[in-house]
């Protein structure tokens, strides 16, 4: 079974999600410029979104690199990634509708939090089935920024109902952790000809 | 005629119906938790549905294997069996906003019956391209469930006035039927050097 | 400059509009089977627009076989052409909304003919690209039936504002036409080692 | 890191994104052929930003075949692009919505304005990754053109608010501007071996 009809498909979904997103940001009746001020939480909530799905796309792209064939359980794995994150323009809808209110953020961080696990599975899958001297394996190591994403997220939930804000400046944290130091990985790897993808 | 671009416009309809059918899941105007609660058989019946399209994106993966070399008849029986699938973010979202009422799942039911007999067309069709010695026509074997769903998805329709919940139990059923034993018929197929793929 | 991403782009645009189309079918609010019977000509015209999408993205592909080389011309014929494939849907919606009303039916004629002349654009822009001796100008033959199909556009746009159920025949006949010879020109070509394409 | 998937993900974007514009073209209730009219700025802006989207994927088409390996750099920066070009919906509905009004002329000029600018950065990222000799800098060339619509952009944003006519007059031009002149840097690049690619 080949790799690129996973690949083509999975890309299908993602750039429909990303582009789903944009439609939240509904055309104003007034052509006032102040009608766009309240329109800014629902900018830049799908600002944060899109930088997610992106990172999703890019860590997705890499891991996919290191997988020769594709298992039933590799496709059923994808499938669950990309299920969590179809739920990512409701909950970006929903957080920016509502101007960053304590539920819907704690709603965001549980949506996250769900696709990093599946995207850990996913990984896991592909590491079973690649067994020993799995690429995958060496590339991820020991996860610390997988692990900790998921403990941030899970902490953003409870802060949220502190403050939106809080919770909301964790997501910002965390999509810089995985921006900032990809190129990092991708350098390191290229060297030692291995290629990287772990779970943001 | 090759069948490159039959995958990949396959592939994209799929994609886009899966993730249309998220766009049921409406943003509430509340920033309340207990919004989140009558979303819920909306959410439950996009699950159900994601499923199904993941398991037809899975079988018809595999069936085009088994192809080479796409005529006008593949052409317009993928396009017939697409043509139902496409109904499917419909019947959901009826389904869903009604709190799986009998006439919404009797119609999902029927949805179901006619993506299975698009299926089984498309791979009849298939099979007759092939000739004798079909590689698909092999790896479906007699095809018990194909029929049995078939049989499942009529029983339920009828089900359906008198409890819609039972309806719903029988589609997620035959759900399960599809997803457990994929791997096995892989496995079996793999050993004998075939590809698999049969109407869900 | 290859032919892959024309292929593909045009095939992403094309799988949206067929599954775009399908929003037009709006979830009833009641959950009684009576709510379906107003949604019968909306359906009907998702069918036939359906169709007429599947014969362009299957001519397209036959086309686009013959191609080797894609010039500038050839891109912007065939944005071209996906502009007025892109309206399809908003005359669909017109159509089905209105239970075939006059204005409507003559809309949706009007669509398809600036449909069909952008395609025997893309076809003429093609042809001059291969030169003499072209392989898509011998497979288009004297092309009565793409003729013959803008005679009946016009005349069903003229026709509409008598009946628009005729102008609706006319346009399910056209459709007809394209579908049934379609594997007689296949078969042929087979025969010679050419490849079909012409416009709907 | 292959470019195959960068493609089909900004394909797939881009497809989406000239294909969602067509959903602010409202399906109107009534089957009058006047209620057309009331359509009519919405058709043209919607007529424009497909242009412009055309534009853009001919000239990332072009700028993607001079780049052989993908780096996280580019990755990004093309991601940055695709966020801009996401909002061109938005923009074009604003602009439809209210006829041509003011803000919504300068908005569109400002969407364009920054797209253009993602996608100086995307060439100049891909220009740094092939070092010194890049073929996409001799190319582009002093970039005359490049540099001029982000001047004319920016001074048809000022200009919206004496006249949002003007403003939209100015966008064309530089519609034409970029559409006109390609085949002529396309044959010139084709007689030197090279490719081309610039910002609209």
């Amino acid at each position: 079974m080949g790799k690129t009809r996973l690949e083509a498909f999975s890309d299908g979904v993602l750039a429909i999600i990303i582009t789903i997103m944009v439609l939240e940001l509904k055309v104003p009746h007034s052509s006032d410029l102040a009608v766009l001020q309240p329109l800014l939480p629902v900018f830049l909530s799908y600002l944060l979104s899109f930088i997610y799905i992106g990172i999703y796309w890019n860590n997705h792209h890499h891991m996919l690199h290191t997988v020769r064939e594709v298992t039933g359980g590799i496709l059923w794995a994808n499938l669950h990634l990309l299920f969590w994150l179809s739920l990512i323009p409701f909950a970006t809808g929903w957080l920016g509708e509502n101007h960053f209110a304590a539920a819907p953020a704690a709603l965001y961080g549980f949506v996250l939090l769900m696709a990093a696990v599946a995207y850990w599975i996913l990984a896991h899958v592909i590491i079973c089935a690649q067994g020993s001297g799995s690429l995958l394996k060496k590339a991820i190591g020991p996860d610390w920024k997988g692990y900790g994403s998921v403990l941030l997220y899970a902490a953003a939930m409870g802060l949220a109902f502190v403050s939106a804000w809080l919770a909301c400046a964790i997501y910002v944290l965390v999509a810089i952790l995985w921006l900032v130091p990809d190129t990092r990985i991708e350098r390191v790897l290229r060297a030692r000809g291995e290629q990287s993808g772990s779970a943001p």
